[in-house]
């Protein structure tokens, strides 16, 4: 008999059932053809016996063998190896020489498509001063958790193909009733669209309400990412001042009565990057403009959920009669960037053609996911997760600022932020932004250049974004250390 | 005092823990203002009588009120009320009369984008002849329980956030070994780029290689949701006929000897839609001709993996020696339409490019979930799966094809195909297919009505793709029998 006992080893500590190692093992015997098609296995028993192992776990290895076509079982016979196996080497197409690598390069031309900024991910582990949520807040067993009970409920594998392209209803009813309560609108399922993050949100809705050579307008400084999508689409961006109180709207009166503007771009809540909030006069008198001259808003309030102060504003969305407000929101800054769910508010007509882009792109989101969130939506986990961020990133904001005045006053400029996770840092005009970042690496803090911010801007503003939110207070005070020691 | 056990209920049998079922009913009670800002709650041990439950459940409660910021537990006093409340009412931005619902539509211009087909989802449950897997052979407890495992493993937290826009890099290892393995190719992970799903990376590729006024080839009859993509970007389709044994590469080269081709897309495993495979002889001459004429090519090889027949033949990526080719693979058929996970196999220089066009779309993909099916691939269960559902999907072809012959083999034609979900069966002249799908659709079976493929040829084909894969032998049974009565 063949000597299974002896190539056969199972490891009891091991990712992997015993029954499926078992069963691994044997397909490689099948393979390299120590046991011959039509042969005999032994019955269940006795392999359970040379095996130490039970019974059941030797059934369990054959009838995966058979349902992976390696062996035929015959009642009362025994298991024999098939005679038709299922490995099959697929035939080269030619003979032409074996290849000598994957090409190196393309045969055909790439245009170099955009000058767009290279990504620089910080290594995992180090601390940074990001942009961002505290990445060890995630509730990753909650919410794993409700993803297996949803995947595996029966009920739900119908689900599991191509479904609505706006999204997972469930999730679209309670977040129409979070919308709702939270920032004053007035939605139905119809008029939300779920999107992978906000980003995406603004690629879908720039790439239907853009054409080639429409002026979009944007805040100076702005938000990078959003602005390279209009450019992507062929349109001029104009860039509007920022000052404390936010966008210049008697700049933006003056330029839409000189020019035919499309869009308006804006991040009101917290201004990106400069964290200021809009008053509420400029809200007014930007949807008025907008009314006046037929300008679509895209209105990008990602941060809306993290406000500290007494009275955060509601959005222009809350106040637009007229239907000139698309609404850009997500999920990613709730919990973390990995959860890729956002969404887009807007009446029905405009959700329609984006749905048809949205086909085109990937088809479709993540039902079990979105099925996920809309449950813990209301199971109120996710308020009650929200409540719980709020409080701690209110603690961290008020350390960092006290920390920043304290250590390091004289040498940058900032105003403490009424929400967000980032305060807006202008660096004194001694110090070099970029030399200063490079000085921290070495000192293990990651801190961003500044250039991006330079990219969307007609100013070299020697600033940026330090994020305080995924800092504990000890972090932080790791993180201004080498801060003050780097700037001399 | 005030009398918490008759306002706190406790449910034994539901979702929600019961510590959070007392933390959510203590916070009715103090938004509702029964309990006033800077009362005391009783303490833990007395509340655990109350209530009836252990003192850890309220301590457990009180923690998470704490932490939401409702109530201040002072060590030695005991729990307060918070008098700093975190619920805050948002200002409204103008005393504008309230709004009457939504917007029902923009108040700006937006042009009808496409003209796209509506996709038609049939309800879930119902009997349909779609093309796809079964889904009730996902995994789905492996899939979640393996998800589970990661997300909350803690090495994996710093990676939740922004991370390499090419993809999960464990996952691009792992798939790199399985094409080299499966498909002669000899990538290395820098070769991979993962997408959400084929359609993704055709979405990628296209927006990249093409520009407005491009010629691409594709297939007569084709994949019409590619060549929506190809016209999206202003390019223009020419059709080049299918015949038995795939694309006429005689034609194609009649076309490049006259004008200036960018692209051919080609699905050559099993074309899409009519089934056939590319023979040898015609893959070697497209790759030829791309040398040639520097063509890309598009090879879309979406359901490889499932091949019946005893010799498969390689991708015309595995012979391609000048990076002329661009393939483009799915793992949404291997498990499930949900699962949006793909992945586009090209030199570097090409890859780096749509990597810059990626981050503006939806910025990454879903690190966790990739990170699991890398897992999956490593711990051979995808290997597993796809074995299981090949045999299976093998047997139900042949009961289809058998069914079909001796049931209908008068009005339909139809060639047995070698590998993938589905048959493409042509309908007697007597048939119209729009009036057949209707009838049947009242019976309670679901088959397309064919205009999504007329669509994409030049033809009107009286045809459609009949799935096999996602019914069971019974379920075929039924659905030939509402076929035959529909049919007269």
């Amino acid at each position: 008999m063949f000597p299974w006992k002896s190539v056969i080893s199972i490891k009891p500590v091991c990712n992997v059932p015993i029954y499926l190692q078992i069963a691994n093992q044997i397909v490689c015997q099948i393979k390299e053809s120590h046991v011959q098609p039509g042969s005999r296995l032994p019955g269940s028993r006795a392999m359970s016996e040379l095996l130490e192992v039970h019974r059941k776990t030797v059934v369990a290895a054959y009838e995966d063998l058979e349902a992976q076509g390696w062996i035929e079982i015959h009642p009362s016979k025994g298991a024999f190896v098939s005679t038709k196996l299922p490995e099959r080497k697929p035939a080269r197409i030619a003979e032409a020489p074996i290849k000598n690598g994957f090409p190196a390069q393309t045969g055909f031309e790439v245009k170099p498509y955009l000058n767009i900024h290279d990504p620089s991910y910080a290594p995992p582990g180090i601390i940074g001063l990001h942009d961002g949520p505290d990445l060890r807040l995630v509730p990753t067993k909650l919410i794993s958790q409700t993803y297996k009970s949803i995947l595996t409920r029966r009920a739900h594998v119908p689900h599991l193909r191509y479904f609505e392209v706006e999204g997972n209803l469930y999730l679209r009813q309670q977040l129409s009733e979070h919308l709702n309560e939270s920032r004053g609108l007035q939605t139905t399922p119809e008029n939300i669209f779920i999107t992978r993050g906000s980003q995406m949100g603004i690629f879908l809705a720039s790439s239907i309400l853009l054409s080639p050579g429409d002026i979009v307008l944007s805040g100076d400084p702005g938000y990078y990412y959003a602005e390279r999508v209009f450019t992507h689409f062929g349109a001029k961006v104009i860039r509007v001042p920022i000052d404390e109180h936010g966008m210049r709207t008697d700049m933006v009166k003056e330029i839409c009565e000189k020019q035919c503007v499309r869009m308006l771009y804006i991040t009101p809540h917290h201004h990106f990057p400069t964290t200021v909030t809009l008053c509420a006069e400029r809200r007014m008198g930007l949807l008025e403009i907008a009314n006046l001259c037929n300008i679509a808003i895209l209105e990008d309030d990602y941060d809306y959920d993290f406000h500290y102060e007494s009275s955060p504003l509601l959005p222009l969305a809350s106040a637009d009669q007229n239907g000139m407000v698309v609404y850009v929101g997500s999920m990613s800054k709730t919990f973390a960037q990995f959860l890729r769910i956002g969404f887009l508010v807007a009446p029905p007509n405009l959700l329609k053609e984006i749905g048809k882009l949205r086909q085109m792109i990937d088809v479709q989101g993540d039902y079990a996911m979105e099925q996920t969130i809309g449950e813990l939506f209301r199971l109120g986990e996710i308020k009650r997760h929200m409540k719980k961020a709020l409080k701690l990133y209110k603690q961290r904001r008020d350390h960092f600022c006290d920390l920043l005045t304290e250590q390091l006053g004289n040498r940058i400029q900032f105003k403490k932020p009424e929400g967000g996770m980032s305060i807006w840092a202008e660096f004194d005009a001694s110090l070099q932004l970029p030399v200063v970042a490079a000085a921290a690496k070495k000192k293990g803090l990651v801190v961003s250049n500044g250039k991006v911010y330079d990219k969307a801007s007609d100013h070299n503003w020697n600033a940026c974004r330090l994020g305080f939110a995924g800092l504990n207070l000890e972090e932080q005070e790791f993180a201004v250390k080498v801060l003050k020691e780097v700037m001399g």
